[in-house]
Formats: C-alpha cells, sequence, structure tokens
C-alpha cells in the first residue's frame, strides 16, 4: 500500500514513475478474494478514528466506510473454554483480575505518553524501557495469573506475537502511536470501527488502476546498485531500470534480502537484521447469513485458548451473508501450520463451533491467509521490535541512504503497524524524494 | 570455517565438491594479515580446553599452538579511568561487588547446567527463560550497582551485545555450549588458552589450499533453487551449478538474504528474521616489543569505560615484536563506526595509552576490522538470539530443508560462537549429506 500511494503521489506531482510489485498482485498486507460474489479482506482491512490519512484516500478512491457491526455481546472464551458475554470492550474476568487488568492498562498508557514516537530511542528512560521483553513488565506488573493470561492475549492480538518477544519501548511507541491502548483495540471509537466497503484491498486495486502502465507485476527486485548519479534496479529476471531515486516499500525483512551495491551502512544492516514479522494466519468464514446475531452476539469474541485468539463479524453491511473473521497469532500460528491442512480446517470449525454453536461449523466457504508463507510478507501484521533493537538501531528506520528512500508502515510515527500508517508512509516518501529531486535533479 | 571444513571432509569420502566462497578469500569469521613479517588475526584466534575438534584440525594440518601470555598482572580501568592490577580472572571489585558477581556468577552457571543444547526450547522453564532479556535477571539479581556494570561489560565481552538484546535462555545455552562462564571467559585453562601460530586464519588457508580448483572465490551464491532431484546454485554474476545437496555455511543474517525457490518454509524463515549479528570491532596495534611486559602485565585488560572493552596481548612466540589486541563491542562498535577513521584512531590511541601508558600511542602498525562493515558477515562474533527466538523458532535451526543443509558456528550445540563450533557444524553436516547421498543418491 506504502509503495501504490508514494507512486500514486510522485505521479500526480508529474514525476515519472514506476512501480515494481513483487507478487502477482498489488496489495501488499492487504489482500481480497472473492467469495459468493463478495470481496472479502485476507489482509488488513480495519480503520478507525485519528487514522486520518486512509480515511482521505477512501474519499478520493471512491470508497465508502461501513462501521463493525456492535449491536449485541462479545464472547470471551477461557481457557476452560467457559463462554462468558459481555457489551463494550471489558469482558468480564472477576472483579480482582479485572482491576488488574485495568491497572495495568493504565500504567502502559501513562508510560506510552512519555514516548517520543519520531525517536523513540530518546524517549526518557529509554535504555531501561527497551532492555526488557513486554512479558517481564507484564510479570512484574499484574498481580493475578487471570490477568497475565489476558494482557498476553491482548498483545498476541495486537501485535500478532508472544509477549516475550516484545520490547517494551516497542510496545510503548506502538501505542502512542495510535494514541492509547483504547485506540488500538476498541471497536466503536477505536482501530476497528470501520471496514472500507468492498474492501481495503480495493483502496490498493483503485491506485493500481490510476498508475496503469507505470505498474509492474511478478517482478520482485533483487539487487539495487547506485552511484553519484542514479540507482539502477533489477528484478528477478535480470531486467533492469534506471532511476534518479527508488523507495523501498516492503517489510523491513524484506528489505534485507535485496543486494544492495554499495552495500548499505552498517546501521541500517544492522536494523534490518534485528526486525523479525509478527505471525498470523486469518481464516474467513462465510455463512448464508450472520446466524449468531440473532443469538444476541456481535461475533466478536476473545479467546483465551488456542488456537483462535480473536473472531470479528465482517459480514457484508446488507447482512445478506454471514462473515465470520478467525485470527490465529503468535506461537499458536506456527503450531497451527505445522499441523496439515485438513486438520487445521477441522481444528478451526470445531473452534468456531465451540464459540458460536454448531451452525459455525459448517460454512459456505472457509478460507485460510497464513502470511507467515507468503513469500513477500513473511509474516504480519506488522515487524515487531525485540529488546535493544530501537535503542541499538532505530535512528537508521527512516533515514535515506544516498539515493534510497523507505516505506511501509514500519517507518510511520503514527499509526506504525495499520493501513493508515502505510499510507502516510508513502506520503511522506513521496514528498522527500520530491524535495531530494528538487534539490538534486 | 565451517563451509571449508565440510568440503574438506566430503572431499575426503570421495565426493565431487565446490566451495563457493562469497569473499575475495576464504575464512568467514577468520581473517588474517601480514604486520611487520607476521601474520596477525583480524577475526576469531583464540582456543582452549575443550575445544577438541579444533585442535585435531590444527593437528592435521600441522599448524602449532602457542600459549596466550599470562605471566604478570591483568588490568581493570573502572569508569572514572582508575587503574587496577589483577591476577588471574577476578578483577579487585570491592569485596562487596566481588560477592555480587561471584554469586550472579554461581546462579548463571547452576541455570546453564539445567539447560539442554541440542533443543534449548525443551529445557526447563524455557518459555520463562525466553521470555526476558539477559538485562532483566542482571537487573534483578545484581544487588550493587558495580556488579550490575561488570556483569553488562561480561555480556559486552563474550557476546558482543548488549545484555538488552540477549534472551537469557540464549546466555544460559551458550555458557553450557562451552561448559561453564569459566570455560568462556578464563585465559589459562578457558578459551583463551590458546592461539594458532600464524594465526586461526592459516587453518582456512590451508584448507582451502587442499580444495584448490575445487573452490571459487568472489562468488557470492545468490538463489538456490531445487526439486526433487538436485539443487542449482547460482551465484551473483549468474554462473549456475547443479548438485545432489547444497549445505549453507554463512551466518543466519546472511541465509536469509539467497533467494530460495521455493520459498523457505516458515518455520526456518522465522528463525532467519530472528538472528542479528553482535556487533564487534577489533583492533590491532603492532610494537617493536611487548613493552607492557616490562611493566609485569599480561597485556590482557578490561575496561568499564567505552570504547574499549577488552584488550589481550597476541604478541608472537618470539616475542620479537609486541602485538596488542583491542576490542569494542555490542553499542560501542555502533558508537566509533559513526565517527571518522581519524577520530577512531585518535580515540582508540589515546584508551590504549591510558591503559598501558603512552608507548601504546606511537604503534609500528594500527589496524581495524569492523565486522558489521563486511558485506559476508555483517557483524560478530556470532548470532545473538533475542528473547523468543529459541521457543518461537528454535527447531528449524539444524533441520534440513529438502536437499539445503545448514552450516555455520550457530548451528553447533557445542562451542557456539567458537571456532570450534564451526569446525564441528562443518564436520556434521558433511556426515549428514554423506549420510543423505547415501540413501537417495
Amino acid at each position: 500500500m506504502a509503495g501504490l500511494v508514494c507512486a500514486d503521489r510522485l505521479r500526480a506531482r508529474g514525476a515519472e514513475v514506476l512501480l515494481l510489485e513483487a507478487c502477482p498482485q498489488v496489495g501488499g498486507r492487504t489482500a481480497g478474494i472473492e467469495l459468493d460474489g463478495e470481496i472479502v479482506d485476507l489482509g488488513g482491512q480495519f480503520i478507525g478514528p485519528g487514522q486520518d490519512r486512509v480515511y482521505a484516500l477512501a474519499a478520493e478512491l471512491g470508497v465508502a466506510t461501513v462501521p463493525t457491526y456492535t449491536d449485541g455481546e462479545n464472547l470471551l472464551q477461557t481457557e476452560t473454554g467457559r463462554l462468558r458475554r459481555f457489551r463494550g470492550m471489558v469482558p468480564k474476568l472477576g472483579p480482582v483480575t479485572l482491576l488488574d487488568v485495568a491497572q495495568a492498562q493504565s500504567r502502559l498508557d501513562r508510560l506510552a505518553r512519555a514516548i517520543d514516537t519520531r525517536t523513540p530511542w530518546r524517549s526518557p528512560n529509554a535504555l531501561a524501557l527497551d532492555g526488557q521483553t513486554l512479558r517481564s513488565w507484564i510479570d512484574r506488573t499484574a498481580r493475578t495469573r487471570g490477568g497475565r493470561r489476558f494482557l498476553t492475549l491482548a498483545c498476541q492480538a495486537i501485535w500478532a506475537c508472544e509477549p516475550s518477544e516484545l520490547s517494551l519501548l516497542h510496545a510503548l511507541f506502538y501505542v502512542k502511536s495510535g494514541g492509547d491502548l483504547s485506540a488500538l483495540t476498541d471497536v466503536e471509537g477505536g482501530a476497528q470501527q470501520d471496514r472500507l466497503d468492498g474492501g481495503a484491498y480495493g483502496l490498493a486495486t483503485k491506485l493500481a488502476d490510476r498508475l496503469g502502465g507505470a505498474l509492474r507485476l511478478d517482478a520482485p527486485v533483487r539487487r539495487i546498485e547506485q552511484d553519484g548519479s542514479g540507482v539502477v534496479v533489477t528484478v528477478d529476471d535480470g531486467t533492469a531500470w534506471r532511476a534518479g531515486r527508488v523507495v523501498v516499500a516492503v517489510p523491513p525483512p524484506l528489505a534485507s534480502r535485496i543486494v544492495y551495491h554499495p552495500p548499505l551502512p552498517a546501521a541500517r544492516d544492522n536494523l534490518l537484521q534485528r526486525l523479525p514479522m509478527g505471525s498470523v494466519i486469518k481464516y474467513v468464514a462465510t455463512y448464508p447469513e450472520p446466524f449468531w446475531r440473532s443469538a444476541g452476539l456481535t461475533g466478536a469474541a476473545l479467546s483465551l485458548r488456542a488456537p483462535i485468539a480473536l473472531t470479528v463479524d465482517s459480514s457484508p453491511p446488507s447482512g445478506r451473508r454471514g462473515v465470520l473473521l478467525a485470527f490465529v497469532n503468535g506461537a499458536a500460528a506456527r503450531d497451527l501450520a505445522a499441523r496439515s491442512p485438513g486438520d487445521r480446517r477441522a481444528i478451526l470449525l470445531g473452534a468456531l463451533a465451540r464459540l458460536f454453536g454448531p451452525r459455525a461449523a459448517t460454512p459456505s466457504n472457509f478460507v485460510e491467509r497464513d502470511w507467515n508463507q507468503e513469500p513477500f510478507a513473511r509474516g504480519g501484521y506488522s515487524a515487531v521490535f525485540p529488546p535493544g533493537a530501537w535503542t541499538r538501531a532505530g535512528s537508521a528506520l527512516r533515514a535515506p541512504v544516498g539515493r534510497i528512500h523507505w516505506a511501509g508502515t514500519e517507518t510511520s510515527a503514527r499509526w506504525y503497524g495499520y493501513i493508515d500508517g502505510a499510507v502516510r508512509s508513502g506520503e511522506a516518501a513521496a514528498d522527500a524524494v520530491a524535495v531530494d529531486a528538487g534539490d538534486a535533479g
């Protein structure tokens, strides 16, 4: 998405651009599939208040937004499999656990307020915050086993990784980049408030249409050579293009797999060695109708039982069909990926049936997208900073290397990890390239 | 080194081998330079008891070992710059700090004894140990500021990274893979006991000589395609070779930069995203004589003042010349690399003079090797597992992927990070390939 936005914006400024897309289709970490005549998102899809740039892009492209369905009660599944219904964002965890979680959330929000999102490594106490995992912080902060378990689930849901993998500084940066924890987790008023009619992927296809011949699909960039006068970009089949500037808009682990001549500076290379992707498998199950609604359920569930971490209703606004999303995140995604496709299907449908009843076990369509398997994403939702990465190498995240600029949601200080962050990063890269080109030709 | 050992061993078994070396010279993370008529090591060089495979290789190749010079007192430089002399491995830190450090060392050794080095992720309590950084453990365990500071220096010296970057489980695995902490840090009886006459790099050049025409230099592998019947390996200039099996013997961050067809399984790709290298700059200063010896000093120093973490005497056994090594590790390496070459020289020679007196400021030769800048090492001494990496992805570390086998010191369960680990990994890969080839042709 960042590359499309960047190319589109540069073209609007009159620049000659070429977008080299590694995949057979555009969209990056958004992706769509047609099921029962509707486009369903297999990747990023939710947007919410404060994500001004993606709303602006949708408006510009004539893509309507659809509120996420919230009429009814949500589910919490406990570790023993018991189901509890709740309204709003706070499940009924028992008063002691609830207080524990509320205090932890309030502490995390307070710590996050002090973070400088442009330069997290310069935040107060950055070395100590970046010297520990989110798990160490949870273990120290939460006093109840239930509280620790719920905060772990929140981490899996938000970052698609285990709290053991995440730097506390990164967690705080990420929370601040979206506002606060509620902004990340809420549906109404939060980052899950709206979807895009026809899929977030529709934004990508509309941008691609505008690019026309300036887009090459199936063209993974393998090498970028630069000298004082320009860059030469070579794709997989050996075809090469010369340009004045290049914007690399791929996830960090993939940016590291391009061959650079001259080699990247050590600071940038060090950074790229340090940023793995989270792990997410997204499941889409469609039904003749959103049957859970008549049972008074929103379709949203949080589960403390693996493999599903959460579910969301993604039915079309007409309500003509039912669409349930299920997310398997972090270590559970790795474990599930090791099973056969038939096993995975049986496990997932069984888990959905335990949440929403036997009708959930017989969907009209059932589609799986394991982002870890995608050769040009290799995980999702976004790259995760482990301890030490921000303070050791963070200053190389956004700095251009000669004629090479960097884009992608990971380079955004606002809504890092979200579609909005990708849009912002594409716009920022286009502006930086335009300034560069104005300066130096 | 792992690749050379593997190729040599396969050739000895009668296999047809080809070694594709990315660099203009062999040796990997060993490297040599001639200064004043002596070969001096710019990379890995020390060996010690328990490293049986590298001693055996040296004996086979007719390379003698030289004991590290230990006659005299070592130096500890405090944060304020004060110098304290001490004998053996334990500096005079003050009785309270000393007790603090001794207790922490004993706890670390005790925890390390429980680790299963073949499958660290199955060790007792693995998730909790892998869910925290070494820094969290130091902060919790050491009670004195001096103790914490000294343990941080020990981490920088042993792993060339900050304790904030390192999983506690990895630290314990690494300690166990060498025996115990003393085995890693000691000179006499430990991993710094001996050097190789003519340089560790001499092992690499002698192995290369035996390979003769089966070695191609300047041939970085960019692509590995495999199908049921074999592999096709393509290097930078487009030349391709077909083979029955391939052994990839490069550091993990570089293994991730090869293009694989079909793409690597998610488990292996996840692992490669997670393993950054440590950071080390090695300095070699030569003098007409080892003048520090006449002052009663061994040449070994530990420093709590950046940038130098430690120094070692590496003078030739004849004593005809003086050779001092200085190591700049972890965050200090990144900071120093950002300075100009002239600044770096001035800073280093100033630091050496504060340790060993004004004569240290005027070396005959002064050579720097920043391993972060090396395009086919991109850091050193070895890859460092951040929290979560072993438990999330460790099982993919040594498992072959079809016809692709993995070697390099990081794949060794014994002496991970040392030359001996590299030798062992090369031998193990050769044996595995031979078994495979025997099975499947």
